[in-house]
């Protein structure tokens, strides 16, 4: 048994601390890995904060390491053509027993029976090093993008919802008359790292993208998004929004009255992404008339959580583009690295915060 | 020019009476022809209530003829194949010029150049007879299902519906280790002529299927239901939901409360359905939850509106096909005939009513 | 151990006997079954020629029972809703572990780990009696359609191949511009009995539908044919094949002349369906041309085989539908009722034969 | 009027000469556009070859200008956001009335009434500056890119195929149990640019791929190949195919030998994409196991010819993301730039090309 450093916590108690934990030898189909960086998000806040009641430690234990974020370097591996010093991203979640599971897509899982690492009973990587089953593992072809590789495990989300999105749209016309989306408009509610990841990818797919919070950011957040051809409006003040309507939604907030205010803005045969999820938000009044807004306009809500690992392989190839072709705009998505002692980074959001990643070597 | 008994009112100020109104002689492409029934639903008596306030009157006129629900037989007409005697449904919505219309979705017009018959800006069927575009008549084959055709234009919106479904459940593994819907659940809320034919559709299509309102139903509506293996509870009594969840939730109420309370019964990857609509509903509490529900099952909410002339065509198969093997059934379906001098007919919904109807001849 | 009445061959070397087999009690989660009816169709007697190399008995037998189509009574059963006397059609293939079976559909199985009842390594349904797995029984609720329901498994094919075609017209706007297939030609090439469903299927779903051989048929054919609209050709004389091209080829032959002739018949973003299969027909020739058919319109060529349960579903309700509306049609679908003695049928087709069954009480 | 020098032919009786013609000013929603470098296609040396007897000069003239791969700058625009500089690849395909051309799909036009500029009655772009509807450029973000953007169109076509492929696959489980591609195989028959945009983008997109022709290749080609981990096989010798079968073939030789040969080597549900095309090669001879084959395994063949607007944009976005992390192997694509006098590269393949270009500037 080998000791590692490792970032715990008693879910859904709460509470964070830098600890020694054991770290068993990998077995026939498994990876050992050295972690290079993990991202932190708002879910590992809330755990630690003890704000997620959904959230457990893994059986028999009085704590779960953390972290679902992560780049780390293969340190020895058979199989799936992985080599010593190989970049990979771990997939979160395992999958059970249901059919979704059983043809690879536990992020559709039809039933309790998953586990997401550092979040419901399954050790996450916020620790020196990890075995991973390799069939579990994605491989970062290119060593360049390792830098902000990071962000694969969020950018998954994006890349499921625009999978989903490529089928949903069939249901209507819903390009415009020259075939393509540069006449369509995007909306992002949100602008943490997803809300950034959704509104990069918009813009890239073709749409006319906006995306909104109610206050505004900073110099160095406005300079990413404008890289991508991506306007910010802070809609806490009068006549922020576009006034065409959009045609894609995606509310990262979620929030109920941005949710509800936004559909309202929705096309006919326009699509309102649910992804945000907020536990502690004020609720909001659902009228009649929201609803005979979605019914009279044939809009489609689409509730997406996590992605496959095909999700992970595009979101590597997507990351690498962007990595290469606006290299700048990417690098500044990490808007901080941090030593695993310092764990007070898990408490609270950091002023103009993109993406906080904790440096493991 | 021929003289016409007609329903008409006076939108969006509302009003109703029968008068005497001039019918120009059929065109090119045209067909005359002699209303055999009309249907009344909410929307009728909606506008005659003056509660609906996107209706008006064709350009330049003081008055409007009501119904969009019809079966008429051809009086005269040349092309789509058509012979005099021929029962047809009239499609209610005559499309514009977005890119749905122009392909013949006229359903999913995106923007709000289309009319629709006895709603908006375009006289409907409730008169002894009316001109009408060859090309927007859907023939009735069968002539033994005429007495229940009425209820194809209702209908048409549930063909629409489960059409979209057979796309949208391509999404995840929806279908049980069957390979069939014979596992799943389907929930349909709201007791009206549309909750009928949708929680008919669901249980045909192999669902479990159970329809809900907050009161209980007649022993004429439960034996239809039953005819059908659909199950029905007044979901004001406590435990009155089947516990398992549901696959489909269609919600025909347009009530706030009640598709949020029945979205927490869906389960991954399940539907709901928007297609009732109410403007006159008390709003109800959208919470963080109801998102979190949205987001981590994968839950798609789809809003539908009408359907398109191939929705009207499998609607008349449908119904062709549930007259013949439940004639009893269907013939119960219409609760009611009445003389078009009955106006009184418009003005509430009958005790026990599933579809009232005008008999024009 | 019961004893059974049974029609059996050596596969894959041929023959035909009818004989006593034994028959086992039923086990948990089985149903004793009744025979009512089987078909014969060109599988069976192509496996008593001992023409198809790829069929084999159960293991460690000698001998397998026949058939595949099947009309059952059930004798005893517990679960799936089945009580005694209920009408049921067995599903032929049982999946084995591949991702296709798992989620069921051994329809696609992607590999040969499945079986195919009265084929391959499975016996059939050709005896007087049965045990199967009551997750593999399809109910026949209507009893009405007892008397045409042996054609439920033929009729599955057609169910699937529909089902697929709702999927890939979506690659394009394929329907007329009044958003039906009315304006959308059909051409089905062989007259057997999955042939006649090919073509009743495509008229009823809006298709101006031609079947078409190389030889006349009988005039019970053509009426049967007329009563679904649907237009026959002998296609050996000049000027038979309507001239405007087709949207739907279904070949039934198996024959590549005729695949290959009509396929330069299809329209731009055609479909072509291959289903019928022939070991012995003569090859033809395949141009450049040809390809450039193909690539040029955007065609796509799609393979079928078998269906799903949810596809047995989806045929019991359309033999339903058709045996009420077209009564004397659907009746004259079944050409010919023998008794098991009378194994002789199974060597030949009769003449003007459409379904040949065969009656076991 | 000005003055260009021009490629031009005599279609369809062929030829080739650099001759003076005169370009009109750009009309309101055009653009003036000064060429930068036009690629050579096989399409291009079967006009001038006269080889292609669909191939028409615009109407009342005795020639038209060659050229239909093209990347080009700005000289002059309005609207599209268009500036001088900004570099641009014109869609080739103008559309016609049919329902696909007016919802900006004339890639998948129903009729004929369509033009693709530099084969069929409409002007090339080997010339030193076109006028061009705006609404029908494309705009090359990235600068950088601009060395290679010629090879937007022939990549317009791949992304189509991808894109039908996405959703093709949705008719079974397709991917692995991990729920991509790692363990599918790619299969792509020739070895001219197309063959290496399919072989590229099937190996990016997660399949293990292969890609033969019947001849070597040289050591260039076999670099490029390599970085993107793409096998190459000279399949005339014995035991050159990967034994397990593919889940992808693309077969961009239009030979019918080619074809029907590799379709045996396809797995069940797996997809064979009709992409080349060729006038002038051997019949093969198809049996009836050719078409079994096919069948028994849901086998869908794809024709594809050209893709839409939005597909040369997502070809811009990949190439650009490929001209970055693989840049010498993009480079290495252009095998060859002739200056416009040199009309003879119009004549004959060069030894090892895979792209030959004209530079016009």
């Amino acid at each position: 048994m080998e000791q590692d450093r490792a970032i715990t916590t008693n879910a859904p108690f709460g509470g964070v601390s830098l600890r020694k934990v054991e770290r068993e030898a990998p077995a026939d189909g498994q990876a050992l890995l050295s972690t290079v960086e993990t991202g932190i998000c708002g879910t590992d806040r809330g755990i630690v904060s003890g704000a997620l009641g959904f959230s457990y430690n893994p059986a028999g234990r009085d704590y779960m390491v953390l972290g679902h974020e992560c780049i780390a370097r293969v340190a020895s591996a058979d199989g799936e053509g992985l080599r010593k010093g190989d970049y990979v991203v771990p997939a979160t979640r395992s999958g059970g027993g249901c059919l979704n599971c059983l043809v690879g897509r536990p992020d559709n899982c039809s039933d309790n029976d998953r586990h997401d690492a550092g979040v419901t009973g399954k050790d996450g990587f916020m620790r020196d090093s990890f075995v991973y089953s390799t069939s579990d593992l994605v491989k970062v072809n290119d060593e360049s993008v390792a830098d902000v590789a990071v962000l694969t495990e969020p950018m998954k989300n994006v890349m499921k919802v625009f999978d989903s999105l490529s089928h949903i749209t069939k249901l209507s016309v819903y390009h415009g008359k020259d075939g393509t989306l540069r006449s369509r408009r995007a909306l992002v509610v949100g602008t943490g790292c997803e809300g950034f990841l959704f509104s990069m990818m918009a813009s890239d797919a073709g749409y006319i993208t906006q995306i909104v919070n109610r206050h505004d950011i900073s110099e160095r957040q406005k300079r990413i998004l404008d890289t991508f051809d991506v306007d910010f409006a802070d809609y806490s003040r009068p006549g922020a929004l576009q006034g065409e309507g959009v045609d894609l939604l995606v509310d990262t907030s979620g929030d109920p009255a941005a949710l509800l205010g936004m559909l309202r803005h929705v096309r006919p045969n326009g699509v309102g992404v649910c992804f945000g999820t907020n536990e502690n938000v004020a609720p909001a009044s659902m009228s009649g008339g929201d609803i005979i807004n979605i019914v009279e306009k044939n809009i489609v809500v689409l509730g997406s959580v996590d992605g496959s690992k095909k999700h992970y392989m595009d979101a590597v190839r997507q990351l690498s583009a962007w990595r290469k072709c606006r290299p700048d705009a990417m690098k500044q998505m990490i808007t901080g690295r941090f030593r695993p002692e310092n764990t007070g980074i898990l408490l609270a959001r950091q002023p103009g915060e993109i993406k906080s990643v904790i440096s493991w070597q």
